[in-house]
């Protein structure tokens, strides 16, 4: 890859977030975010297939962050404490330095049902892995897709907590809350 | 309401399904619906917002069979077991005559990602609506918002097994055995 290429493509980002915000998602065009970007439209398209792909460059990453850090996961681990370690690893990929990149992302989505169905659909794939990754620890598929999706929950829940405006903690210790509110509501009355 | 909506309303979204199906949804026109439903374009828009919104009708009615059990379900039940309770009842509006039509349904969707979407969605409005029903229960929000979410899942892997073709057992069944999945997984170890 020639070296320019991340740059382009982390600026792209930056400007489509920016103009989303600032203009709204329906309002901005391709051409707008190249342009704000400093690249040409073809740039743009040689990086992402649409606009709203651009929002969801890093779920790509964050996938292969969780998906290898269960696949890392001890094999003493019940599937469910394994899901829990792969997620608290997201915080490798998320960053305190991304926390303002990613409360900024959230505030475009809830604005912009387009976004959120996308967003939805990335979470479903990255759940779909988290049970493929657990089916290879030799879950059975049922276990390992119901482990999946709430092991998705409580990432969710923990990634809400740390882009809330008044959060300080770290992604990994606002993740281990959530499997831990897991255990409490699930646990016999 | 007039005698007939609800007539061309069902005839619509089998009419929708079948041609989904037949023909894919890209290659499917809300003319070509209406024609097959035997009503004009105009009286599909009096129904419709769009061509994907005739498969999520029923949804709709599903989120309040759900919301009302809910509220209905005794308030000696932990949040769990009364969203337990709420997604059981789901087998009263999605029975066994309308299990055909929902693996029908299910095939479609597998082949079209706007479908996917939609559905993701609508089964996050209705986690969402769950979430607003335990609130009123007295439940904070994260633990009402994660118990809804997680209740969501056991739904669907309840509604993913009841739509096999090899599936016999009602859908409350299928809910009830998520649960105790559920309930196995995050045991402790």
């Amino acid at each position: 890859m020639a070296r320019w290429q991340p740059d382009a493509r982390d600026r792209l980002a930056a400007a489509a977030l920016d103009l989303f915000l600032e203009q709204g998602f329906d309002q901005t065009a391709v051409a707008d975010i190249a342009a704000r970007a400093g690249v040409t439209e073809r740039t743009f398209f040689r990086h992402f297939t649409d606009k709203r792909e651009v929002l969801f460059d890093a779920g790509n990453r964050l996938q292969n962050t969780v998906v290898d850090a269960l696949a890392a996961a001890p094999a003493g681990l019940s599937p469910l404490e394994a899901v829990e370690a792969a997620f608290v690893a997201s915080s490798n990929f998320l960053t305190e330095e991304r926390r303002p990149y990613s409360r900024r992302r959230a505030q475009a989505l809830d604005s912009t049902p387009a976004l959120q169905e996308r967003e939805l659909l990335k979470l479903a794939k990255l759940r779909a892995a988290v049970a493929e990754a657990l089916g290879q620890r030799g879950l059975a598929r049922p276990a390992a897709h119901l482990t999946a999706e709430v092991g998705g929950s409580c990432f969710l829940a923990g990634f809400d907590e740390w882009i809330r405006a008044d959060s300080t903690d770290e992604l990994a210790s606002c993740v281990q809350r959530a499997f831990a509110d897991l255990r409490a509501i699930t646990s016999p009355s």
